[in-house]
């Protein structure tokens, strides 16, 4: 391996984030509990979010407006409107959670600074990672921050463009099968999997990966014995 | 000058942007005309746009979030849900416009095109800019197109600093003096105002510019003088 860039995704592998939303829709059944189960709520929720991602793509305020819109679906537009002021006030206080850093994240990172170009590489709102990347105290690591709109193979094709890297001087680290790791060994880089202990349905796949290029940790530290 | 990268902002400098927004804002204001006058709804609208934008940022979604805040809190909550609805419609059409390219947009990238390595700075959503940028069919001409959560100082810093060259070798084209020119001005770079027939009262300053890396232009083909 001659690596130039480690990339890192942000949420779940940086810090705590789906344990934030969980929290979320937790309240957001609640407040819908009139007018349908809980697990009923939250299929509809997941159905309107995946409707609306093409045109709102991934994010904070993208959930808000499907929160809203899943509100007025499931009640048959018979829902008060201080359940709509109740569903913002959740989102604003989402936007605003406390950022909790994952065991041995700041030691990877300050053993790999200057050794490589560190980046992040997210998806979701740019104003709420940059926020959350500033208040985690981890910037100072990072050379800058790849906000994508999704993290296909295409996406990671404009990414390495844009670093002016070859697939191969690029490894990325996340929790995210899917997302971080997938798309990356389809086009030539590395891949790390270090898992969260929660992931968002839409980012589940039912294989197993094999690849000279993936590797599969239990912790983040572990990357260190790859990235010597 | 030795410059090495131009970076043109997006909304009215490449493509048609703040007469959808007005004409947006137009519906919302006849949406809500029975609780109180144009300008006054305006200006709610206004006052809890810039009071949200700390924490949703630039750009279509916190657009629509902001129209359903204003609808509530101008309507002392008492507005039918079937109104929230119809802002969601006019955000999503809103997200769905056609791309208008602006005069002599096309010929002035071709011209530049090889010569300089010419990149996108905007703001607002990332997902809905990259949307625009391609549908316009002007990718090719771009190296990439960087989002920024603001354009401030800091903000052209850190893009300079991404971009690894220094302040001399940028020049960044936009019809916004307060967030194309003058933070770039400020920071040593080269700018240049091409003025859209409309600009947010968000993006207006009451002074003149003067400054010797400052250029005014009536059309973007001007650029093409100062750039061989």
């Amino acid at each position: 391996m001659s690596l130039k860039v480690i990339a890192f995704d942000a949420d779940d592998t940086l810090f705590v984030n789906e344990t934030y939303f969980l929290e979320t829709e937790e309240k957001f059944c609640e407040l819908m509990s009139d007018y349908l189960s809980h697990q009923g709520i939250a299929q509809e929720l997941f159905r309107i979010e995946i409707h609306n991602l093409k045109i709102y793509g991934y994010g904070i305020k993208a959930y808000i407006l499907s929160m809203i819109e899943a509100a007025m679906t499931i009640s048959n537009n018979t829902i008060p409107v201080e359940v709509i002021e109740k569903i913002i006030q959740y989102g604003k206080e989402l936007l605003e959670k406390p950022i909790v850093l994952l065991d041995g994240v700041e030691e990877t990172l300050k053993t790999l600074h200057g050794k490589y170009k560190l980046v992040v590489a997210t998806k979701g709102d740019l104003l709420d990672q940059r926020r959350k990347l500033h208040n985690s105290g981890l910037g100072k690591y990072f050379h800058h921050i790849e906000v994508m709109s999704d993290k296909q193979e295409q996406d990671y094709l404009d990414l390495i463009k844009r670093l002016e890297i070859k697939p191969t001087e690029f490894y990325m680290i996340g929790n995210s099968l899917k997302s971080d790791v997938l798309p990356v060994l389809a086009i030539g880089g590395y891949a790390a999997h270090v898992p969260f202990h929660t992931t968002w349905a839409h980012e589940k796949i039912d294989h197993e990966v094999k690849h000279e290029n993936f590797s599969a940790f239990e912790k983040i530290t572990e990357v260190l014995k790859k990235l010597k």
